[in-house]
């Protein structure tokens, strides 16, 4: 395989999207698709599909395509979801609650292995199958259950403190909602989605076309 | 002002960042600031600060800093947040109704207007002070409130019709959550945000970290 490491931010990025559509073309029973077939169900281009694909090694046979299946897997391989990955999930507020029944994560390789929050009425509760557990016991449950990356939906003021011990317990990966930003060493990845800083991008284009 | 279309992209999603720090500022009575601390907050450099700056226009005095107070007012007029824009949010499912209690989207310049659901066990019943109106209903209620904004935590199935349904009805942004990607007119912005993706793009670097 290439060197993965040298591929760009935007290619990896993109990759879920290709994994998502070529699934779809899976399901439809196509057995090749080439690079213009694969761009429009992406919504993007043809060019754009050969190049982030280039940083994947030699996957296609000139004017055929590509391999639906063959590719399917190979991208399953380098997003390293080719087995579930596990996840905790801090923070069982509103938002918390409402991830817990996010049906895309087990469609796309993840399971939410265990619930953690710090309130007494919630810990001890049986949440889709799942028992709260007490932030206190966060390091044991990190281990018990050999999760890799931690879904963090906790107060913002106590974000960065939960983190540490996430890290401290083995996490690796770390996806953040809450809109404070995360201090983790660089082994760790993060990635940070806060819903009010993408209506505020919005809102700057809304601002410029009104110009 | 400068040129605001020409801001780079990732300027552009720096910007609430930076906003978000400079009221932190503000909120601990701190007149000035300058890149350097600005940054430390941040948690990025001082020359990424003075770059991203630069394309706001001659903010700064040179040797001295940044006066919070203006820097704030410019940053939320190029952003434009000076008044609360409204946003409706279609989709009152688990996650629809989590994001309409987030309590960021006030604090940052955004009021959610109306809530709209296809689900007629849903319509009419209240939620957090809003009735919620029917899909049926939707041009109706774009018009009547004047929002500008959509927030999308519809059904995946649903979301590109009802998309269409919005433009058409003078939606100018759309934050979508449903895992699809929307064709709009190049003139209607449109944040995507997919949790299960960011999931994959974490899981990549563990992959790769793991090597």
């Amino acid at each position: 395989m290439n060197d993965l490491t040298a591929i760009p931010r935007t290619t990896i990025e993109r990759l879920p999207m290709y994994l998502r559509c070529l699934l779809e073309a899976q399901s439809q029973r196509m057995p090749i698709v080439n690079s213009q077939l694969l761009a429009e169900m992406c919504g993007t281009n043809a060019a754009q599909v050969r190049k982030d694909f280039s940083y994947l090694g030699e996957l296609g046979t000139r004017g055929i395509g590509y391999d639906v299946n063959a590719l399917v897997a190979h991208i399953s391989t380098v997003l390293g979801i080719t087995e579930l990955r596990r996840a905790v999930l801090v923070g069982y507020g509103r938002f918390g609650s409402a991830l817990l029944g996010y049906p895309g994560f087990a469609e796309r390789g993840f399971e939410i292995v265990a619930v953690i929050d710090a309130d007494p009425a919630k810990v001890g509760t049986d949440v889709d199958g799942l028992t709260v557990a007490d932030t206190a016991d966060l390091e044991r449950v990190v281990t018990d259950t050999g999760a890799e990356i931690a879904i963090l939906a906790t107060p913002a003021n106590a974000t960065q403190s939960i983190a540490d011990r996430l890290v401290g317990a083995g996490i690796r990966g770390i996806l953040n909602l809450a809109p404070v930003r995360l201090n983790v060493p660089e082994s760790v990845a993060v990635r940070q989605v806060c819903l009010s800083t993408e209506l505020q991008v919005l809102s700057f284009h809304l601002a410029q076309n009104a110009l």
